[in-house]
């Protein structure tokens, strides 16, 4: 286990802290992203997979089951589960997206092809289907197989909602929960599952990812209209461009005038975008503190996830769990 | 269960053994393919669903688990497991394909986009994970994720292997094996372990399966050179276009002079064809007997699934399913 700094970061204390455990998984994740018989899958996974990505979902799960006492090897295998779908649901996002950059870096549906995109990302998700099979336990498989369930479900709301002024803050929040909170809930579930520790816990672990995720979800909508290009790793706009209803929108919607209105209705319904549309969302956002009340909210999640976590037994990684759920809303500081 | 009539064909004859199974099959699909937030779901599904394919992967399921003596009704929830997995990946194969036509109707990429067609599709595989969880059987589950990883493979290897003329039989047996085999594999395989029967009999129904796949996906790759539009539900001619290394083909260029092989380049390899090329490429397969020569292999491969049956004991589904073998070469007499 690693050293103590306080004023390094949450989630790098975290990642000190389980070191030894993510670099099991790490091993995990190039052994299980081979192919006997395809070179491109284990191509296509290691330029998202190698990319640098935060690691954040399976770092969730090895803390909830070192939090609750596991000592057993499952937890590792979970986590490379999880970081699994959620590569798979990258490399499917990014072809329905049409997303050039992603963690800094071209996206591989531009370097290959939305083709390899797809296929690959099936593979991983059964993949990650083998590997939740290995451990053995019918209520981790049914976990996790209700959060893909609810991931596609909560995309496929997200396509439909797309451009549609009549979105409101309840399918955005559903959206949300699909997109990201499902497999955070997941993660820090499965951990408490496999410890056994009382359902109070599991359900405390529960709240706290799911909690953890709307705030996390809310954060990244706010930086596509906020944060630089180089603090995010994908080009800002994108959401503005693909004309989603996320939450600094759907506010600035429901505070329109009439003239406002009718420009929402052309860059986002009718997909009419000319230059300067970004910056006129952008100040009309500002001028109905639409930014300020969406922060408010994700400050509001954190506060949820934060008391969750108080029902868990004392321990150095729930004061980390704690602090990184502050990290989250600290982005937008 | 139904009457038998000599004259129906096999297929029809499995079909009306199973009706009451299938009717339950096809109730449970329906009440699966639902989604509380996102409608788009349920429409997409239903247009492949309700196309009227003929069900044949959940059929062998279904005779499996009856022929094995099965009581229980799990094996109607292993059915619509296999069918949810199928259309999941008939929605990704027609993204990656870019083809127009499926089941004689537009496809839903068409239709929709090739959005809704990938999301669905991922739903549609979760939904089909969710649903063999409540057998609660690991050994299912196994089988399952890793018919899924054989699937997504084979799909890859199809796409990395198309336009490469060094394509050989070993690559495309490893093709079909992904792409069709592997799911009629699982299919017979699941129902014989939900069933309890003896080891050498889940295997005597795997291999059954494995058999009747690779022989359908042979006939299959034959049709599109040989069949009618009409016949076949899709265009002719498809693989020719997407510059499939199919048997016919992997055949006719092994057996190639120079000026054939230069053909051969032209329009695989580097894509350019032109008119009168498709009428070309069956000329030549003609020439060297390469059409004869892989109806040839499918009928070897009928005789491997007809002989894994002897094992089973006696009953009428056991010779439904050897006439089912002999149905699918039947196509090409």
């Amino acid at each position: 286990m690693g050293l103590m700094d306080a004023s390094q970061k949450p989630h790098d204390r975290l990642a000190a802290w389980l070191a030894d455990d993510m670099a099991a998984v790490n091993v995990l994740i190039r052994q299980r992203m081979a192919s006997e018989h395809a070179p491109r899958i284990p191509e296509v996974t290691a330029h998202l997979v190698e990319a640098g990505g935060k690691r954040l979902r399976p770092m969730l799960t090895l803390a909830a089951a070192r939090l609750c006492g596991y000592e057993g090897e499952n937890h590792v295998k979970l986590a490379a589960t999880v970081e699994f779908i959620h590569t798979a649901t990258l490399l499917h996002d990014d072809v329905v997206d049409e997303s050039q950059r992603r963690r800094g870096r071209p996206t591989a549906n531009l370097l290959w092809d939305n083709k390899s995109s797809v296929l690959v990302g099936d593979y991983l998700f059964a993949r990650s289907f083998q590997l939740m099979v290995e451990t053995d336990s019918l209520r981790v498989m049914d976990i996790l197989a209700n959060a893909s369930a609810v991931i596609a479900e909560g995309e496929v709301l997200q396509l439909t909602a797309a451009q549609d002024l009549a979105t409101t803050e309840t399918i955005y929040l559903n959206v949300v929960r699909g997109k990201t909170a499902a497999l955070f809930a997941a993660a820090t579930e499965v951990g408490a599952v496999i410890a056994g520790v009382p359902e109070v816990q599991v359900q405390a672990l529960r709240d706290y990812g799911d909690a953890l995720g709307i705030a996390f979800q809310i954060v990244d909508d706010l930086l596509d209209y906020g944060g630089t290009d180089a603090a995010i790793g994908k080009n800002t706009g994108d959401d503005f461009r693909e004309r989603k209803l996320t939450l600094p929108v759907i506010k600035a919607v429901a505070r329109a005038d009439a003239e406002e209105r009718a420009f929402w209705v052309r860059v986002i319904e009718q997909g009419e975008q000319r230059e300067g549309d970004l910056a006129h969302a952008k100040a009309l956002m500002a001028k109905h503190g639409a930014m300020e009340a969406a922060r408010a909210e994700a400050i509001a999640w954190i506060g949820k996830a934060r008391a969750a976590l108080a029902v868990l037994p004392e321990h150095p990684l729930r004061g980390m769990l704690d602090d990184l759920a502050d990290y989250v809303v600290a982005r937008i500081a």
